[in-house]
């Protein structure tokens, strides 16, 4: 019924009213929630507090020619959750900060308010403030999110030592494999890739990731992990920042990455999927890394049925070079995605 | 040195780095700050936990032609700390996400980052963490704050009851005058407009607003009034916006709105001043509803050497209506500022 009408001519204040209108019951969390001049919360007790933010920009993160507003609005929370999950926190509470081009449909802008909602209902977490404005050029979706992590189960990227064995959940490269079919398919005129079943589960990925939040904080809870981060700029500047982060170097496997079917099947050549894999970014899979005595807790914590596969894919080691093994040669890792290019 | 580089040549992590190398000493509520998945604080004891968003976005919220880019990062951080005093609510931390068109240049970054760690070091708050993304267009500033505030002791706008007084911090229309004064010394040729120093003083509170952060935590913590907002969006939105939280009417005596100087130089038409100065936003002053009983424990608490003057302006009514009374006859209340024009 709105879709012919834009989010200019209907106002701010009219927004406001709509993203209200979708928010559920408060929890016992929320004291007060959207609607003042600030959210009034019950901190944690007995844990410490985690923050982030992160944003979605359209043109740098996103194109809406590949991806709907609905999945915009689920990935700029999903992201927010997956950083929280690399800390092992339990997601609380998020706000949302919108910059939303005048021509906007308003029938775009609540399909993106149902995907924050959805991703947000699906961990519990509760919409608690947020602002809308316009902006001159494009779509933005700035999410900042907050949780709770009892202060010594908290998974930082520091703790990691030499000897350390790494663990990937899940498929590397996913997200990089479908946003590329996914723009084959928009320049080829719009042919359905999604006849193939890993072509279409890599264009999920890409278009709808769902973050690690139970598994993060599981293994958090149980101590089972020494360090984690997640791999939202690609699993290769993961294995650097969580190294670089704890003084050591790593050395991962080629042959042991779980690469996505999807990775194969567009880079034949095994160094382009390679490259592909561990550069690509948009997984958010989390990477732990897991001191000897604690490998069996892990397997114990992190393999359950219908979770996450998990993968070890090389470990920590002493001095500070990056190293992927590949037909028993060490070649340097190369750098992960960054979006200033 | 660096003023002909530009945020797009150093790329994301230099540019983090630029903003690690200026963060003090950690606090005691910061266990963990930036650099990891997510920041870590000691929640608030005994303390509610506040929490605000607020964005400002080039071509709505400022003109980089009339703003520099310190003054900019101050702003940023200056209107949430102004959300979370219209709270009663001690500032604590704020994450920061900044969209950066590649083309600024670093040196435009350095002040701007500047701007946003004097405003927050001069009310004692942490840069807890934050993003750093391209943005294809419009720069973009987004902060998040947290603060603490007693459960009794929190200011928010739905607390008036018909007979309390509506007083208002500082001058109404300052920064809405300051801004037409800075167009106008641009669009002539740059004469400085500031030889005069009621314009001066205007200009200087549309570039540097400084939030009344004290004030809103003494007023809370003495329970002295019963409703706050902040006149971000204009002074007849914020009286709009308590009265209907509130549930009650209000009446404004046009007569003792106390208008900045600059406003009457600019419009002589005493209506034309009144719309002005009532609409303008990016007043970041505090509106509060105090009930009859309190005024005297009001007074003392906000009347205080050093701080901005404190001016009744009207009261809540019964009933829903918003007035303005003017030379005997009540008239409707202007509407406010709104980005969505």
């Amino acid at each position: 019924v709105s879709c012919g009408i834009t989010v200019g001519e209907v106002g701010e204040r009219e927004l406001i009213a709509r993203i209200r209108a979708r928010i559920g019951p408060a929890s016992d969390r929320v004291r007060l929630g959207i609607g003042d001049d600030a959210a009034l919360l019950v901190p944690p007790k007995r844990a410490l507090e985690a923050v982030t933010t992160d944003v979605l920009v359209e043109g740098v993160h996103f194109d809406r020619a590949l991806t709907g507003a609905y999945d915009i609005g689920a990935k700029a929370v999903a992201v927010n959750l997956s950083d929280l999950a690399a800390m092992g926190a339990t997601p609380r509470a998020v706000l949302l900060s919108l910059g939303l081009p005048p021509a906007l449909s308003t029938g775009d802008f609540d399909a993106l308010v149902a995907g924050v909602m959805e991703m947000a209902g699906r961990y519990g977490v509760a919409l608690v403030g947020g602002n809308v404005t316009r902006s001159p050029g494009a779509l933005f979706v700035d999410v900042t999110a907050l949780g709770d992590v009892h202060p010594r189960k908290a998974l930082t990227r520091a703790g990691g030592r030499p000897g350390d064995a790494l663990y990937v959940t899940g498929c590397a490269g996913a997200a990089a494999a479908g946003l590329v079919c996914l723009r084959q398919a928009v320049s080829s005129g719009g042919s359905s890739p999604e006849t193939d079943g890993a072509v279409a589960d890599a264009i999920a990925r890409y278009r709808r990731p769902d973050p690690r939040v139970r598994l993060g904080i599981l293994v958090g809870r149980n101590r089972a992990a020494s360090a984690c981060i997640d791999s939202s700029d690609g699993l290769a500047d993961a294995v650097r920042q969580i190294a670089c982060a704890s003084g050591t170097g790593a050395r991962i496997d080629a042959s042991a990455v779980p690469w996505h079917p999807a990775v194969a099947r567009l880079w034949p050549s095994g160094i382009e999927a390679v490259e592909g894999a561990l550069s690509g970014s948009d997984d958010y899979e989390l990477l732990f890394a897991v001191p000897p005595r604690k490998r069996r807790l892990f397997a114990s914590v992190a393999v359950r049925p219908g979770g996450p596969p998990v993968t070890r894919i090389g470990m920590l080691t002493e001095g500070r070079d990056i190293v992927i093994r590949r037909d028993d040669r060490d070649a340097a890792l190369p750098a992960g995605y960054t979006h200033f290019g």
